[in-house]
């Protein structure tokens, strides 16, 4: 059985679409967030409780939505919802690339690093548009083919999930698969000051533009390019280079 | 000048206990979530504007109270709130270790590695206690000792933050710095089933154990034996060594 989840909320096309595809790979349990969970990075949720609702949704399937983020869904769903472990997690389909820094602060990717964290094999699927009108079906059904391709990679190590982003683009203008690494370059953003109708000011993070010309090695410069871009994450964040300098230091 | 941030809110007095003794290295200007932001993550704020709030605090010092996470209230400092960038970020003194697993989940954390990304050296310090009622002032002093030994090694590379938590013990039983890993291990965590007033299931998440025996090289281990555990963490969350698998692997 597939986890499907995402970060979008229950009622987002891009999960359905998803699902339809999953379908044809097995059986697939949808346990989402009720509402929108974009930005919300890995938070779980510890001082308010989880909430559970079964909702009846695109001609009849049951899911569960939860009143928690991405993360919250996928632990709730291996401990208490499902009646056994799926084989897998997928999470998306994301309405926006998850690429560069932004990984921090994916919803959609914190649900497949917490379920690599609780030993399941996971991938996040995100599109490369913003539009609330992209091909959902289409980018859905080249999710669904690059799941199939990865998902019995016999090198998949316990830990590892996989970050998928898909190009905006028709089937036969996708270059196919490129295994990348994150780009960790800056982004370029800025807030926006505004005056509400009581003068009082507020700030809006603005467009988040990058800086360099894309290095196609990484996973913006690969989706930019109009590959399909693969990335292997993992949630160890020690920097081990600099803990072996740390070690080394003569400390007063 | 020194940014002071943290997630338990601007009037936790685990912030205030820091800045009084932060103020002994220089100057300290405040920026935190006006509420408590615990477990949120890398989160930003993308659908809601930020609000901001000068307000007067422990015997009059000014500090900014902002309506986001941890990662806004750095983000906001640095390109609107502050004249200058500051020389160093500090999250904390948060109550609560930020070890293994939960350094995926902390805001204390998060705001650390914001500042990372946009260049800023940044230490987060969580002291290992939940007790409101804890030695802060005790605590305080240990964590300015450390910030001060750390602030200057030559060796620190951009992009990396030192994620520092706290023994909670008596100065003279305190071990020293340890230079540690991210513990990876996985965590024993259950949900609650409970029952409100009208009926309704909600679930709470309860609490987390570790599994194994600590690993005195890891951040978990070397806290528990009673360091100061010191880990350099990154934002870049590519497993390189299943990058390399991925690519050589023959895909058919």
């Amino acid at each position: 059985m597939i986890l499907l989840t995402n970060d979008d909320g229950i009622y987002a096309p891009g999960l359905w679409a998803l699902y339809r595809e999953l379908r044809q790979l097995g059986e697939v349990s949808v346990v989402a967030p009720e509402s929108e969970q974009s930005a919300v990075g890995h938070a779980i949720s510890l001082i308010t409780p989880l909430r559970v609702k079964k909702v009846s949704l695109d001609g009849g399937v049951q899911g569960w939505a939860v009143s928690g983020t991405p993360a919250d869904c996928v632990k709730i769903a291996l401990s208490e919802l499902l009646p056994e472990p799926p084989q897998m997690v997928v999470s998306g389909l994301n309405l926006g690339p998850n690429v560069g820094i932004n990984v921090l602060y994916s919803g959609t990717v914190s649900a497949a690093t917490e379920a690599s964290i609780l030993g399941v094999r996971a991938m996040a699927v995100s599109l490369n548009s913003y539009k609330d009108e992209a091909d959902f079906a289409a980018a859905a059904r080249l999710a669904r083919e690059t799941v199939a391709r990865l998902r019995s990679w016999p090198g998949w190590k316990n830990g590892v999930c996989l970050n998928i982003n898909l190009p905006a683009l028709p089937p036969d203008r996708v270059l196919g698969l490129k295994f990348t690494r994150q780009d960790v370059g800056p982004l370029v953003e800025h807030f926006e000051r505004r005056v509400d109708p009581r003068e009082h000011v507020y700030y809006w993070l603005a467009e988040i533009n990058e800086r360099r010309p894309p290095d196609p090695e990484t996973d913006y410069g690969a989706l930019a390019a109009g590959f399909i871009s693969i990335t292997p994450i993992h949630h160890d964040l020690t920097d081990y280079r600099t803990l072996e300098a740390l070690k080394i230091h003569k400390w007063e």
